[in-house]
């Protein structure tokens, strides 16, 4: 049966390949940005064999759409810190915590370059967006279950709030947030979420 | 003299030259995106030797580099509605309006993507954000005057904290906001800001 290039999902030595080009793929892109990945680069430091790579991946962007799929796999457990005001800070300092890395400063720009280059790894990207935005969700679930936020606040809303501005801070201002910023971060979106901003009807 | 490319800011033919060029690499990143920008095809349409514009911008990322430069000399005039959060709300819709044109939508896609892969085309993404937001501060300030928020709110966090969601959203999930999202990103920053979320020390 024939299969869209980077779309397998197998066991066993595809798995260890896709794993091992993944991985190189991610070196490059945190070492040298998404403008120089190249696939035969990949698959010599994967040590997997070019065609391999060409066939199954077929495109820099066909490898940057897998790679975001595989991260969307990988769940990023969230903390119950038992308010919302403490989760969202939690989130936010998650979020600053990974923007502080270089290797994955430098991999959120790349996925960004990559997605504005193609449909198809913009689509990957969304979902990745949407799989992590889900996993903070319940926070606000629950934070609503205890009367702590107005009723029919937006759980999705919320959470896209807080990391937005410390990601976006990054793409165009190239300033990585610090601490602080992280705290505002999640101070304004709870207090803007606290005064019923995020109510949708 | 010997100038760096795509630095050049002179009057007469190099300014129609420029003005020309700049305009065809504009259509060709709203049209295609940032990785089919190409400067023989950006020439053509500019009807420019393609010397000319190789000798003068070198690169693709130079050419958004001087794209930027040349959108950051255009000065955006703020509104002045008389009340913060009236003022933060023009600068929503602002946002939202220019993200809800098919073109700027696909050019803040094409800078964003060549800013990823390139130092210089950063430099200048940035400095075309601090003069955007440095051009709204002043209804922070005003407001600030005239007592409706908190002394020691930083202006330009509070500007920031307007436009990341809408934008920021653009870019990970390819919604582009709708007028109550952009009321929504108003009202929510000038909540947070009225609570002191923004006072720096």
């Amino acid at each position: 049966m024939p299969v869209e290039p980077g779309t397998v999902r197998p066991g066993g030595r595809t798995a260890r390949v896709r794993a091992a080009v993944l991985r190189a793929a991610e070196d490059v892109l945190a070492e040298r940005g998404f403008a120089r990945l190249d696939l035969a680069d990949v698959a010599r430091r994967a040590e997997v064999g070019k065609t391999t790579v060409y066939r199954r991946w077929g495109s820099v962007t066909g490898l940057v759409a897998d790679l975001l799929a595989d991260m969307a796999e990988r769940p990023l457990p969230r903390q119950d810190t038992g308010t919302v005001l403490g989760d969202l800070r939690a989130e936010a300092l998650l979020v600053q915590r990974t923007l502080a890395d270089p290797r994955q400063e430098a991999l959120l720009r790349a996925v960004i370059a990559a997605a504005a280059c193609d449909e198809r790894t913009a689509a990957a990207l969304r979902h990745l967006h949407d799989v992590r935005v889900a996993e903070w969700a319940p926070c606000v679930e629950q934070g609503l279950a205890r009367g702590e936020l107005p009723r029919g606040t937006d759980p999705h809303a919320v959470v896209r709030a807080v990391s937005a501005p410390l990601c976006y801070g990054v793409l165009t201002s190239g300033l990585v947030p610090d601490v602080p910023a992280a705290e505002r971060a999640a101070q304004a979106a709870y207090t803007a979420a606290a005064a019923g901003v995020y109510v949708v009807e």
